[in-house]
Order: C-alpha cells, then structure tokens, then sequence
C-alpha cells in the first residue's frame, strides 16, 4: 500500500515538462504518495518518465490538479504558467525555474484577474543542472538541498503553504524569500561565477598547447562550470539581467582597479584579502559554520582497487572523510589523493596510514 | 649503500632556501644519491630539512657546489641568483621561481659578466603550493610533473643539461621554452585564473547571509584557489605583470562586450561557446587527450567506512575512477557522491553498484 499523500497534496499534482527537474518532482511525489500526472511538449519523454514511476500521463478525463509544477526552459515560464492558471482555475500553479522575478512580471501581464494571480508562488530547488532529460532523474535529488520559495505581493498564504508541503514532500529545505531576493541570491552564488568561469575559459580556447602543458588543478576548477549548456545559460542570463549587470559592473570596477594595480605595481593586498574573505564567507558542509579541515596527501597509483583500499584503510581508521580530490597533473602514473578531514583528524590518518604502508606527503 | 648520483649531478648540489619547494629538491635528491647541502636565511628550517633527510646544513670548507638550486620568496629571486654566481664561480645555477622573464632582467642588471650569465638557467617545476615550509615538503612532489625548463639567450648547453639532470633526478618531466613563453603560459593557466577566482569571490565578501545560503559546488569551484596567501600572490602577480596586463585586457574587452549583451538582450553564445571550447581544451590526465568521461552519482550516508565499501565495491566492480566529487550542499545527511568514470564503463559500474545495494542516481 502506497503511503497517504501529505497534507496540502491530497488532490492530483500535474507536472508539466519531465526534464531532469520535473521527472524528479514526479518521482519524489509518487513516492510519497501523491497522485501525480505528467505532461510535456515531448510524448516520449512523458513516456520515459512515466516508464520510470514519475506519474501517470495527463490526458482528458483527469481530476482537477491541485497544484500546477511547471518545469520548462527558462524563456517559456511566463506563458506557461499562464496558461496553466488558465486552464485549471483551481489549482495552486509553481515552477522551478532559475530566476524568478521577470517570469513573475510576465505571468502578471498574461494574467491580469487578480484572483487567479493569488495562485500563482513561483519556486526554486537547488538541485543539479550537469546533466538534462528524465533519464537523468532521481527521487533523492531535492533531499536537504535548499529549495526556494519566492511569494509575490498578492500570492494567497494558502497558495504558499502548498508549495512549500511540495518542497517538503520533495525532503528540501525550504528558504521563503521575494522574488528579488532570490534572483540578487542567485546572480551573486550561482550566475556571477559561471560568467567568471567562461570568461577565464575563454582565454584557453585557442591557446598554444605548449601553454595548456603547463594546466594544473586549479585552472580545471575554476573552469569547470564553464562546460555547462550554452542555450540554458543564455535564456538564465536573459531572465536575471537585472541583478547580474549590477554585479558584472562591480566587477569591472575592480577588474579595472586590478589592472591600474599590475601596470602600476601599487598594493593588491586589499583585493586578495577580499576574495580570500569571500572565499571564507561560504556556508559549509550541511549549512552550518565551515568545519576547520585540513587536507591529507597521500600517493596512490592509477588502477582500479588502489583508491578502494585507500577508503578502506581510512574506514577502519574511523576518520569521516569530508572531501576528496584527484590530483589530475600530466604524466603522473601515481596520483595524489587530497583526503579533507578534520583539523584535529589530519595527524591521527597520517600517522596510521603510512603505519599501514601509504606514501602520505608532508 | 646510497645509489651512485646521476650523470650531470656527481658533485654536490647546494639548496638555497629550504620552504616546500627546497625541501623537497633535498629530499629528492638525497634519495637519489647526491650529495646535497642545504642553507636559509632562517636556521631552524635548515635543521627541520635536514633532519627529514633533505641534505647537510652548508658550512664553512664545504666543496664547491656544481649547481646551486635557488628556492626563495620570487621578490629576493634577482639578488639571491646573482649572489650565487658571484660566490660560486664555477657552478651552474638554477631557480624554482613561478616567474622567468623578470628574474633573468634582473640577473642581467646584477651579473654584467657575460661568462657568469652563461650559467645561469632558470626552471620552474609545476608542484602544489597550498601547503608551505619545510614540514610539507617531500620527495615524490615532482614525481610526472612538468618541470619547465628556461634558457635564455645566452646560456650554455652544457648548464641547461645540469639543469635537466635536476628536473630527471626529481622525476619531473622536462618541457623547454623561453622565459618569456613559460611566463605567458603561466599567466593563462594559472595566475589568470587565480585573479578571476579573487573577482568572483569578491563579491561574495560581505554578502548577506542568506544569499550565501543558496551557494552550491559551482562556486565553492570556481573560487577554491582565490584562498590562496596574499603576500605570495602579490609578488607572483608583480613578476608577471606584462603577461597579465595582456591577458586582462582581453578580459575587460570580453566583459564589457558580454555587459553589453547582457544589458542589451544581445546573443550570449558566441561567448559562452568559447568559453567551453576552452574548458575542452585543457589537456587530460597524464597529458594526453582528455578520456571521455561520464559521472556516477551514488548516494553516501555521512559517516566513516560508507566511502571505503563504495570504493571497495568498485574497485572489485573492477571499473578505474577518474576522479571523484563529494556533494557539500547544506543540510543533506546523505551526500552525493559523483564518480567520472570512463564513458563506456559508466553504465556496467551503475548496473553493478545497484546490484550491490547502492542507491545510484540515474
């Protein structure tokens, strides 16, 4: 027997568009028992996700939803959403797009009765965007990530709490903030740096290979969102210009002040201090004050079972590994595993790994 | 019986200045049979690496050196070469610097002696820095590692065969350019991105909480190294300021041109294309094309001994792991484990970790 659906999602949930995002909206409902119904441009993919249990396809004859979840590309939220308000003038409509002010005022200019505007809570869960489509879909894709809910001015607290029993039936965290809130959040964490990253990638693409031998970590993480969907990025870029041109100006006020000081030679101490502060500001493991880690390198060679016994030893040692990196640099047939744990761990794992025949550098 | 020194390396080799990248030259050496004298401004580092075994402390009636490896702070590099050649009239000497071009100007300047500039020949191995000092120093940094290697115009062949020698009996791989192209490289793949890292961080310093609150992996990627030590950056940024005034202008000109788009509404994919052809352009592990890879994502509970079974299941899976993420998103007490793998072995490594009760996400 499935379970009860939760209280708020009693009714039927209708998911529009079964990409990545909504597949896994439908998966986490059906999951929890909801009654869920799919829909999407794409009849194979509707076929897909259903195949994978994300709900049944929508068709004539279904009960009225009571919540919309609209999960399209950026550019086409306004008019869907609209449509939705439309065509179900009962129910509850969210998305889950990237950005959330200008769908807000595009969904207020197709929707201007007031009373179907109170249904409408715009959403946005902090989950995954490497890969696309329903195959890449995960009932666990929200669980303990941060999941936006953005109410506008006339949104109806009902309207709100059902988006956020759909967060929580999801197992995300909700975050209440205002559409600009949401859209300044995301320029600064999420939009500024992906332009950073293609900026600084743009600068490799057609670069001599005797200059790209010399590539080490740190221009492979810097970069390395920079790979992501150009037609993706474009439409989120469009949609959050207000608050990204503000930041990209900033930028440039200190990109210039950075190059007056390189052709000048006059301190850079005070911006350095400042990314190394920011650097520092970022929230840590599970939202809480970072963890003080120290980082522990030890050689491991390049064939299966090697990083497996690695693990292994640490497990038994019973230190809680926070994060690992693969040292990646040409020509090692060796690699350097970077272990992160605990500051006051760090001594203990050296010590009984290289007791247990590990190459640990110090 | 110690090994007998390799060719080129049968005298003694003086260390001049004992932090991460000394101490770890003594080391290697050391181990490989040369005979090796350590000294510092500081005492106390020169007993720390020569009680790890990286060479005797340099004193009065000591033979004469055949190399003098320099490994101070880039600021002092100038003087501390030039006093070297001075003080050693018959050894080759060497650098370790970060930067070539402006620490051969100043040897000129310092060195008018045209035999005495002959010995001079600068390199720069590709070796971690986040750590510094004697205590992190090893043996294996520069195992594989590119090691670059920098005659300028008038050094002699027989003093750049010295100096390949080091960089062999390291374990590094040589790769030969000029100063100038060594410096131009540098500045594109690392110091370059290291500046962007600080812009983009930048504007995380300061930043209301609860914007922060919404930061995900992208971000925490793309300013990892922006955490690096100020005073060091400083004086790599001043040496290598032609190369980078270059390279920044290009950017200013890329962002006021992507400003401009994202004001105007104007396309976004010429800009974001490079910017992923740039990302495809960095060479893969072990310097050949990169692998084709494809990411595993495995759902982990946070705790000891999880990533030792998983490790232990794909090692005998029997499926080599390129490289491997742990998901820090906030509040999740399971983490998301992503592991590249090869394209063609993504697949038989999902199948046979579901089948070990792994929850992969698909």
């Amino acid at each position: 027997m499935p379970p009860e659906a939760p209280a708020g999602l009693r009714g039927t949930v209708l998911v529009a568009g079964v990409g990545l995002l909504g597949t896994s909206v439908g998966l986490a409902l059906s999951r929890a028992g909801v009654d869920v119904r799919l829909s999407d441009p794409q009849p194979e993919h509707v076929r897909t996700a259903s195949g994978l249990g994300a709900g049944r396809p929508a068709g004539e004859g279904d009960p009225h939803p009571c919540l919309v979840v609209v999960a399209c590309p950026p550019a086409l939220l306004g008019e869907v959403v609209a449509a939705h308000l439309r065509a179900h003038p009962e129910a509850v409509v969210t998305d889950v797009g990237s950005v959330k002010s200008a769908p807000l005022v595009d969904v207020a200019a197709r929707v201007p009765d007031v009373a179907d505007g109170r249904r409408y809570v715009g959403s946005h869960p902090m989950a995954g965007s490497e890969r696309s489509g329903p195959l890449a879909a995960t009932a666990s894709l929200f669980e303990g990530r941060p999941w936006a809910v953005t109410p506008h001015a006339r949104s109806a607290p009902e309207a709100v709490e059902t988006v956020e029993a759909l967060a929580a039936a999801c197992g995300a965290i909700t975050v209440r903030m205002t559409p600009d809130e949401h859209d300044r959040a995301v320029a600064r964490t999420s939009h500024l740096p992906h332009l950073m990253a293609v900026l600084t990638a743009g600068r490799l693409a057609g670069a001599p290979a005797e200059q790209l031998a010399l590539s080490g970590q740190g221009v492979r993480d810097v970069t390395r969102v920079a790979g992501g969907d150009p037609a993706l990025w474009r439409q989120i870029v469009a949609a959050n210009a207000g608050a990204l041109t503000e930041l990209l100006r900033e930028v440039r006020t200190d990109l210039d002040g950075l190059l007056a000081a390189v052709e000048t030679g006059a301190p850079l101490e005070p911006l350095l201090e400042a990314g190394r502060a920011g650097v520092a500001a970022i929230p840590g493991k599970h939202g809480g004050t970072p963890t003080p880690v120290a980082p522990v390198y030890v050689a491991v060679p390049d064939h299966p079972g090697e990083l497996a016994r690695l693990f292994a030893d640490a497990g038994e040692i019973g230190v809680n590994i926070e994060d690992v990196r693969i040292d990646h640099d040409p020509g090692r047939p060796v690699g350097l595993v970077e272990l992160a744990v605990r500051d006051s761990h760090a001594e203990v794992l050296r010590s009984a790994l290289e007791s247990r025949g590990w190459t640990v550098h110090r």
